[in-house]
């Protein structure tokens, strides 16, 4: 399976594509779309959804997972946040794939362990997680396959269940009928 | 000149389509694009996307005008209402003409003539501005022709230069270059 993560933002749209067989992970591409700086923002939000439309593309993901947004500084920066965020989510829609959104924290979560987690945490990490020589050279890389990782190891779907069928069985299902300590036998 | 208006929501987008000689306005279209209530958001986005792209390829504007947004209700909201109009926009790029954006208070003083003008005196000010029969369906689509007309009145282009051509001459400059009451001569 394959699972783009896309972490919006209006200076940088971070993106990290990886593959899974449910074990093992690697990664395919990752990077930062970033429109030039003189740009008018109408051709700014226009560059970044090119970019991603072109990657998506080229990677064919089966599903797209994208960083949701629920606070921000102000009003202002989120509104500036929901139009690169709008943008990416059209060029997503338009892939025809599954899109799945998390939260910062339960992307932290996921890969960390932490919900509160630093960039840096999270670069190391990722880093450590898909065996690569060195830490993505952007935050915005990482925190996008920090997206597809989270994704990976909430899926409840095929890689849940590749990943299920390799862990050890549970030594019985008592635990969840009893109804009193009394009928406890250990 | 054909002006495109654009009032963008997450809810209803609002479109409004004027041509103008520069003294008279006629409305070519109107109404407001409205995604299905059931849609996931991404498809929402799309639908308006779609809707707008489609609009701009049947009306060929000369200009896009858009409603500018600093404020909301909260963050939540400002995030949704970014989305609609980062979709908003992107169509408006791809039409390759220029897109000017004005604040709802220039919008509503540029048409009534007064910053904080209500929406229902949006709606007949347009009836009246337009000459038509009755006032626009929706409060969507009347500020999106109020969007357009706001742009056709300060347009420093064309229809600026159109209107000055039938304005009269001012009676002199001297009011300009007074730098005292002492040299007023009435």
């Amino acid at each position: 399976m394959i699972v783009f993560g896309i972490d919006p933002g209006s200076q940088r749209t971070g993106y990290g594509c990886v593959v899974t067989d449910g074990r093992r992970h690697r990664l395919l591409a990752c990077g930062a779309i970033t429109a030039p700086a003189r740009a008018s923002f109408p051709d700014r939000l226009s560059y970044i959804h090119a970019g991603l439309a072109r990657l998506l593309a080229e990677q064919h993901p089966d599903c797209i997972a994208i960083e949701n947004i629920f606070h921000a500084k102000n009003v202002r920066s989120a509104l500036r946040l929901g139009h690169a965020r709008g943008v990416a989510l059209l060029a997503a829609a338009a892939a025809g794939v599954p899109i799945a959104e998390y939260t910062p924290a339960e992307i932290k979560r996921a890969v960390v362990g932490f919900g509160r987690a630093e960039k840096p945490q999270i670069g190391r990490m990722v880093t450590l997680l898909l065996g690569l020589d060195a830490a993505p050279a952007s935050h915005d890389a990482a925190d996008a396959i920090a997206v597809a990782l989270c994704h990976i190891h909430s899926s409840s779907g095929a890689v849940a269940e590749a990943w299920r069928a390799h862990e050890p069985k549970p030594q019985g299902t008592a635990a969840k009928k009893l109804t009193s300590w009394r009928q406890y036998r250990p």
